[in-house]
């Protein structure tokens, strides 16, 4: 029987992982760590300089066979082009692997050309982009950020309900009037003219239903609303099996945004992507929409969207993402009408320690001769 | 053929509809009242004080015989007792109805002596609770309520999340303090110390599994929660089979909350169910669970509350109901770790008008003779 130890000793590939000093993020703190750490002899480097590190990667004998880079935000103090340093990389390097989705820096067609796989984390943060996309739906439809703010303010729960039932702004504020004293709820329930009603029974749209759309559509179906998509291509029978509801396709745009009482976007940004609620678009909702988003800020034209938001064209709007981000268009902060995100859809403990488990999964799985397709490598 | 016209004349029965000068609550805008106000003889009486009413039972010829009675919030100019009136109705009254669910006011028992049927709006509003409880779930783990106030004060999304990865509360303020320039995020994104975490793979334990409750699991079902609850029967395996998940029954409350990463409470005012969370319970908690509140705010001590989230005990707290409502104790006021709406949970267009439709199919249904188990009566 052969003794492990001596066996790992020799055979132990390496894998460098890049720190910087502003920014560790080593996970020596998530169990599944400990056991990679002994499959492979780690390499900690810590990068400054684009310079220094391309001089690293040509004499730093440390540097010279390692199999797998570990890549953390660490490599941003050295600039956002990453592709650079793909020249220097050693013929032994086989896999490189970072902890989010976005591939932009990296240009992994480069990578393929030197036989280099590039994974990513997938759909891992598809949930928890989801739940925020969830949250504000219900804010959307219900009002919950503005009247929390007033039960904040009052402290009273009668106080903060009084301007329920209000058809006007207050011209000083700009805020809900007060509701009338004979104000008659059979009427429905409205807030400064906008209407306050319930998802049931109305109808969503999302359009891009990649993993976040997908799991976007669960979460609409059990508050109660049918759902309607738009992207590229239908799913095929078989992944419209995979949901114990109906999703209706929508082929174009146009066609989509007369039937929604809400519009959820969660697309990427790309020229095709760009300012989709335009001022043509706007003219073809249905009065009354809802536009959630926790895509890309900059598929919305936010100067439109005001004045839709101002002409009741649309009830409401509630997004973690912004034109201008990080900066917000200052017109929105004081609105009751919508409700505002810090781009945190991604931000769970979960989902970072999620993410670097499938940093390990993808770099573990190429160099211990895993099926790339099984794996999240994203330049096969 | 018969004229239909001539017929109805000769045979609708009366329903007398209180309104009062404060409280207009006609709901001649929604559809099916047209109906209804055909097939019946509408008596429309405006009410002042409970004397005054009394005298028109009595006296007021158009008072006599009529056979529906339509309740609304008028009857509260005069006093909260309205069994004080049942001596004094007709012989020929046969249903009373009123479109919310609480009959405290009205003694059921005291109408079915009198042979007259009562009727409420059963479970209409469970859906748009059940909502407001989803939202409050999210925001309990994702501190989407902090976060939004952050970015409205800021508007700038960087800036909004430079807490989050924050292990401590600022001394002057007892907000978060800023995240530490080398937060690892690969530790978990805490915020002032508290656990920002994905719901989805977490236990939920909804204490009250009426119809809100029931609700309530299948949203928390969809962001991929399991679920157990406490009542005072187990679901009947009829009952269980209509969810298309599990649920796990917990007989005792003490054994219910060790289990716990969240607590919804989602049950009435009792006896049994006032401080349910009280020194004693609070000691049995899982540490770090949050707790929803959507039943009635008097089943929680908020003293120990307020304590056991200071002691990161209990990671957060969000709550439509409050101990002292109107009043929120001004401790929950300013604190990141809640999140507070104003008892909210039925306000929309959809359950409001919903519940005037189910009033008039109470009254229309007994009088047209309909099966009473078959409408919202109260009081078989």
């Amino acid at each position: 029987m052969q003794q492990p130890s001596a066996t790992s000793k020799m055979t132990k590939l390496k894998v460098l992982f890049l720190t910087s000093a502003s920014i560790k993020e080593i996970p020596d703190h998530i169990p599944e760590f400990q056991q990679f750490s002994q499959d492979f002899e780690m390499v900690y480097h810590e990068v400054t300089t684009a310079e220094a590190f391309i001089d690293s990667l040509q004499n730093d004998p440390k540097l010279q066979d390692f199999s797998g880079l570990y890549l953390t935000g660490a490599f941003s103090v050295m600039g956002r082009d990453f592709s650079q340093f793909i020249p220097y990389f050693p013929d032994t390097l086989k896999v490189a692997s970072f902890p989010w989705v976005g591939a932009e820096s990296f240009r992994p067609d480069l990578f393929k050309e030197r036989g280099i796989l590039v994974g990513n984390v997938g759909d891992g943060s598809a949930d928890d982009v989801a739940d925020i996309a969830l949250s504000l739906t219900l804010s959307a439809f219900r009002f919950t950020s503005y009247l929390e703010s007033r039960l904040r303010e009052s402290g009273d729960t009668n106080q903060a309900r009084n301007t329920l039932g209000s058809y006007e702004l207050d011209p000083k504020t700009k805020m809900p009037a007060l509701a009338p004293m004979d104000n008659d709820r059979t009427k429905g329930v409205h807030l400064g003219g906008k209407h306050v009603v319930s998802p049931r029974g109305k109808v969503a749209g999302i359009i891009g239903l990649g993993a976040i759309g997908k799991a976007i559509a669960v979460r609409l179906n059990a508050i109660g609303m049918s759902i309607c998509y738009n992207k590229r291509t239908a799913l095929s029978q078989a992944e419209l099996d995979s949901f114990s509801f109906p999703l209706t396709y929508v082929e174009s745009i146009d066609e989509l945004l007369p039937q929604l009482d809400l519009l959820v976007l969660a697309v990427p940004h790309s020229p095709q992507t760009v300012n989709l609620i335009n001022e043509e678009s706007i003219k073809l909702v249905k009065p009354g929409i809802r536009i959630v988003n926790v895509g890309r800020g900059s598929a919305i034209d936010e100067e439109v969207l005001l004045k839709a938001l101002d002409d009741n064209v649309v009830t409401s709007f509630a997004s973690d993402v912004f034109q201008h981000e990080p900066k917000i268009d200052e017109r929105f902060l004081k609105r009751f009408d919508v409700a505002l995100l810090p781009h945190m859809g991604p931000y769970t403990t979960d989902n970072f320690q999620g993410n670097h488990k499938r940093v390990m999964r993808n770099i573990a799985g190429v160099l211990k001769g895993v099926d790339p397709r099984e794996l999240g490598i994203i330049n096969l």
